[in-house]
């Protein structure tokens, strides 16, 4: 077998293992938008069989010996980029011994059972022993995993390829520098949103909906090739690019949260529905990072979704939609409330301006404990500490503090950071964007939504994983990541609009 | 490895092979119900692939020789009914050669689009060459599986283990003798029902929908482990018992195909939900037959859902629904409408008197196609002189004639005798759960809907596959399976409605 036989037969495997994981995704999207209650338990038995499919697919030490004879070759950029996927994926999977990943298993169904009972009961003490456990066996997955800096590092990089807690540092020390004081400012001003604007009102769902579906529609995602449902948590999800789902949830007095959790979760579909269709199936038409995949959720739904000109545009369509109900709401006053900034203690319910901020304690936090520089039972004395220092209020519970998110209950450390690496790369891609489009508002302003998707179609989509996130992002916007393109963003708006 | 031991592993087997097609049925929903235009492709590849892994379990010589081995032990009648029903469906596999299995995928993917084409032109001829070929491959598949008296027998116990077609001919020998001059004196009977009763009017689908789930509810559907949503052809699924799908359409001036077509997949749905869970995934704890499954959703439908006392205790809570619009609807007409019975040319839109006569026509031209007695290029003549003779009419076109019914393009011989069948059984079954239930109607009438579904559960849902069709209808009706109570029941409730 010469190298391009190899390479051909990991194409096909690779197309194989995709349809699986969208049996996969489907049987998983059904069970949280469909599924009657009493499913659940045969849902897991559905779901653990085709886990235990896609484990043994990948784990197939046949790919191990297909990669060795591909990688022999001398491949252009696109090969080369999904056998750097391939092996990438294949040597996560198996360096992780059976054993640890039946434990894992075991340990994260059970933490999260554990987790959501110490939540109801806001009992920390309850959730530490088991938080141990998870993180104990996170240090032994690192470990497997190898790393070189430090420890940390090899769990960054599970979700977010290249990234090391030496960036995250770095990153997450400019934002403090910036954001700490802005924030301190923007709760100074004097001039502050009403947050009960719509306190009282019965914004009818249906109305939310149609709405959502025609700004969504209007920014350019498909829906002959994708839905919108409801779901307790919304996300995003799908079986391939032709058919990406979407999920919201509606409140009758919040028309902000479905409105832009629908366009969040449009620009994550976008981004799924924009790779080469031509490789879909192989990593270079597969969505490449978490971080890169956040800063689509995040650029649609507040670089263009919180934009003044966006909603020039759509503020009239609003009101007509609720028409009788949000007549006495001026432009003003919306945009304002849209944008609302202030400390609050609950992540996904923060702005853009305090959203890093949310994502800093939990890093600082994760990187500590992967340090040995804090032990779970410290978390709760750790987490207020920390709210206090850089947003100023502490949590009255930890319901609402430490055990507010569901990620360390299944072990996903590391994951924290690319939430803001999302909203830092929207940042920079915004910059870049509105070089290449310098009349953007205008064309905002005038119904005209094309150029953003068009060019994030180019320069972020249709490359896939040909690219590490980190040089995806240099090839988008002519630099390196950084932070300072989001810095300039929010010290520019919030500074206009709370006239500072 | 003993027979115990074989058995325990065919179990285990079997409840995998159960997981893996309740993937692909949920697949299969999804695609019916959910899947956006564009995801068809891509879909039709998680299929394949999920069709395909099935046959590899169910053809694995693994399960030839734990089937050998178990059968060497003395089973309680449980263990032997899932044996028999294990040994018959692998043998059915395995008799069918690998290419034979891939020619009638071809043939009928093939001959499914050439039907869809055929009928939209109205042009049979069409879809004549196709049909030729799709009759000669289940006539090698008829001869790889092996048959007695003729070769037709073979498909007809693909779709109702045991059934043959002598039995066929005694079956719609005895309709014909019984409807055909009942349908004449009904066609003459100066009382008629008027079939415009809703036209024009604008009866809201929540509306139909809400009463449609307060009705299946009240006949014992569960929706806390099942759904009902909308598709173009009504259907029932599901992925296990606790997880069951309903399926209707919804017509604004046709609020009964809503109503009945949800009462009768309900029928299907509670037929899923009752079988015994302890013995799930097994042939125990699995519906045994579509003509017994027919006849959970005629019962409910026709049986029930057509009776005078039911509906004397739903009527009310009907105008209630659409008050405003349904006012100047009274009880009788509404009654009359609901039990309309009229010679017609669509199968699917067929009351429950002349329902029979259609698959008889289909069971006549099957059976003496497979004899050889007939070819695809006479079906339209012989086609229309049937309808003539047994339903006085004729079709003006193809497309309202032969060319109606989707069955043959998927190569479906076989399939059609157990339409009518589930209409007989449930007749049957009627007349025996009234010997044990004397005052049913006074119980419907004060809306205490409990006694049917209760008697149907013990009887019928709870035995699974233990016996063969006609024996559980034995066993829960004390005869052989007969036409007399079917004979019966339309012959005195239509003589009865029409003053015969």
């Amino acid at each position: 077998m010469n190298p391009q036989q190899a390479y051909d037969e990991l194409v096909q495997r690779s197309k194989e293992l995709f349809t699986v994981q969208s049996i996969s995704a489907l049987t998983g999207w059904d069970q949280q938008v469909n599924m009657p209650p009493k499913g659940v338990t045969h849902r897991a038995e559905m779901l653990a069989y085709l886990a235990q499919l896609i484990h043994e697919k990948a784990t197939d030490p046949r790919l191990g010996e297909l990669l060795s004879t591909a990688e022999q070759g001398r491949w252009e950029v696109g090969p080369a980029a999904n056998l750097r996927e391939w092996r990438r994926a294949y040597d996560q999977e198996i360096r992780l011994p059976t054993e640890l990943v039946r434990r894992r298993a075991e340990l994260t169904a059970k933490g999260n059972q554990i987790w959501q009972e110490a939540r109801a009961n806001n009992d920390f003490a309850a959730f530490a022993p088991a938080l141990d456990d998870l993180i104990a066996l996170s240090r032994e997955m690192a470990d497997h995993l190898g790393w070189q800096a430090e420890r940390y590092d090899a769990l960054l990089d599970l979700y977010e390829p290249g990234l090391t807690t030496a960036q995250c540092d770095t990153l997450f020390s400019e934002l403090r520098q910036a954001i700490v004081p802005l924030l301190q400012k923007i709760v100074a001003s004097p001039i502050q949103a009403d947050p009960h604007l719509f306190r009282g009102a019965d914004l009818p769902i249906e109305g939310q909906r149609e709405l959502g579906v025609m700004i969504t529609r209007a920014l350019g995602f498909d829906y002959e090739a994708g839905r919108l449902d409801v779901s307790t948590h919304p996300f995003t999800s799908g079986t391939c690019a032709q058919d990406i789902r979407l999920t919201t949830r509606y409140d009758p007095q919040q028309p902000f949260q479905s409105l832009m959790g629908t366009i969040h979760e449009a620009g994550h579909g976008m981004y799924d529905q924009g790779i080469a269709l031509e490789h879909e199936g192989t990593p270079l038409g597969a969505t490449v990072s978490l971080g890169i995949h956040e800063s689509q959720s995040r650029f649609f739904e507040n670089n263009i979704g919180r934009n003044s000109a966006f909603w020039s545009y759509w503020f009239p369509r609003f009101r007509q939609t609720f028409v009788g109900i949000t007549d006495h709401v001026g432009f003003d006053d919306f945009y304002l409330r849209l944008n609302h900034v202030t400390p609050s203690l609950i992540r996904v319910e923060a702005d853009e301006v305090t959203y890093g901020l949310h994502i800093m304690v939990r890093f600082e936090i994760e990187r500590d404990l992967f340090r040995g520089a804090i032990r779970p039972a410290d978390l709760p004395a750790v987490w207020n500490a920390k709210y206090q220092e850089h947003l100023g209020i502490v949590p009255p519970t930890d319901r609402e503090g430490v055990l507010q998110d569901i990620h360390w209950s299944w072990a996903y450390f590391g994951y924290f950071p690319t939430y803001a690496l999302g909203s830092v790369y929207a940042a920079q891609l915004e910059a870049a964007l509105r070089r290449d489009v310098s009349d953007l508002d205008d064309q905002l302003a005038a119904g005209e939504f094309a150029a953003p998707l068009k060019w994030m179609r180019e320069r972020i989509h249709r490359p896939g994983s040909l690219y590490l996130p980190a040089d995806l992002i240099e090839h988008a916007t002519g630099k390196r990541p950084t932070a300072d393109d989001y810095i300039a963003y929010v010290t520019r708006k919030y500074g206009e609009l709370y006239q500072i």
